[in-house]
C-alpha cells in the first residue's frame, strides 16, 4: 500500500478530517476518508453491588443515553490519569485504583480513535466538575438490574455494552 | 437544546462532516462536530465449533485487524439484507438464518453510526466477492481459541470484542 497524497479537510475542536489517495497492494487506486480523533478512556465504576453510569443527551444521535463514564485523552496525558480525571469530573467519585481491562479501536474503518477500558473496583466520594459544555447526570444501577438491561439490549452505546459484558464475563465470574 | 446553525464541511464517499452551533439547555452556546455515517451491520458467523473472521489492513489505524464480517447499509436496504450480502461478499458463506443480537451506536459522541449486530448460527458455502477496494482474507478460528484470545485482549476492534462477548455470554451459555 502506498499513500499518493493526503489532504486536510478540517481541523476542529474534538476531531480532524483528512482524505488520502492511496494505491493498494493489488495496484488499485482509491481514497480513504479518515477522522482523526484522539485516544479516549472509558471506566466501569463499581460501588459495592451497583454500577455507576452517566446519563447525557448525545447530539450526533439525537438521544439521551446511559453510558459508562468516558472522555478524551488530553495531549501528553497518560490514559490512567485521564481515567482518574474523567471519573471525578463526570461522577464526583475518585477511583481508589484502576485496572486496564482492554484496548481497542472504536471504528477502525474510518476513525483513528483508540479506547482504553478500565475497571474501577472501589470508589471514594469527591467533587463533580463536568466540562462547560456537558450536561451530565450520574446514575447508580444495581448489578442484577444492569445484567437484565444488558440482556434485554436496553443500553445503546458500544463501549458501555462492551465494558459491561467484559465485566460480567471476565471480572465478576472470576 | 436549540440548533442555531448547521454547516456542511464535507460530503464524501463513506461519510459526511458537519459542524452545528447549538445553545444548550443551560443557556451556553457551543459547537458540535458531527460525522454523518450511514448505519452498518456486523455478523458473528458460526461454522460448527469455529467462528469465522476476516483479516484486513485498516488504513485509519495503520494495522491489520481480525474482525467479524461487517459492512455499511446501502440506501434503502434492510439491515438483514445487508448482513446476508456482506457475509457472502466478505467470506463466501451464505447465512442459513440470521438473528438480531443487539443494536447500538458506535461512537455517539461524534458519529451518527448505528450498528446492527447479528448472529449467523449456520452457514452454507457460496462465492466471495469483496468490494473493488477491499483486500480481505477469511479466517476460521476454533471457539476455545477465540475465547482464549478474547480474554487475552488479542482482538482490537470494538464491534468484534462486543460481538464475541455477547455470543459467549448470552448465546453459547444459554
Amino acid at each position: 500500500m502506498k499513500v499518493n497524497s493526503s489532504k486536510k479537510i478540517y481541523q476542529g475542536r474534538i476531531l480532524n478530517l483528512r482524505v488520502d489517495e492511496i494505491t493498494l497492494d493489488n495496484g488499485r487506486r482509491t481514497t480513504r476518508e479518515v477522522v482523526e480523533y484522539r485516544g479516549a478512556v472509558a471506566i466501569v465504576p463499581i460501588i459495592e453491588d451497583k454500577i455507576l453510569f452517566v446519563r447525557q443527551f448525545r447530539y450526533p444521535v439525537g438521544e439521551e443515553l446511559i453510558e459508562i463514564p468516558a472522555g478524551k485523552i488530553e495531549e501528553g496525558e497518560h490514559p490512567d490519569d485521564t481515567a482518574y480525571r474523567e471519573l471525578i469530573e463526570e461522577t464526583g467519585y475518585r477511583a481508589a485504583e484502576l485496572k486496564l481491562l482492554s484496548r481497542f479501536y472504536t471504528a477502525p474503518g474510518y476513525s483513528t480513535e483508540e479506547l482504553y477500558l478500565f475497571l474501577a473496583p472501589k470508589l471514594e466520594p469527591s467533587e463533580m466538575s463536568p466540562d462547560f459544555d456537558e450536561i451530565i447526570e450520574p446514575v447508580e444501577i444495581p448489578m442484577d438490574e444492569v445484567y437484565r438491561m444488558l440482556k434485554n439490549d436496553e443500553f445503546h452505546d458500544a463501549k458501555t455494552i462492551l465494558g459491561l459484558l467484559w465485566f460480567f464475563n471476565f471480572v465478576k465470574n472470576d
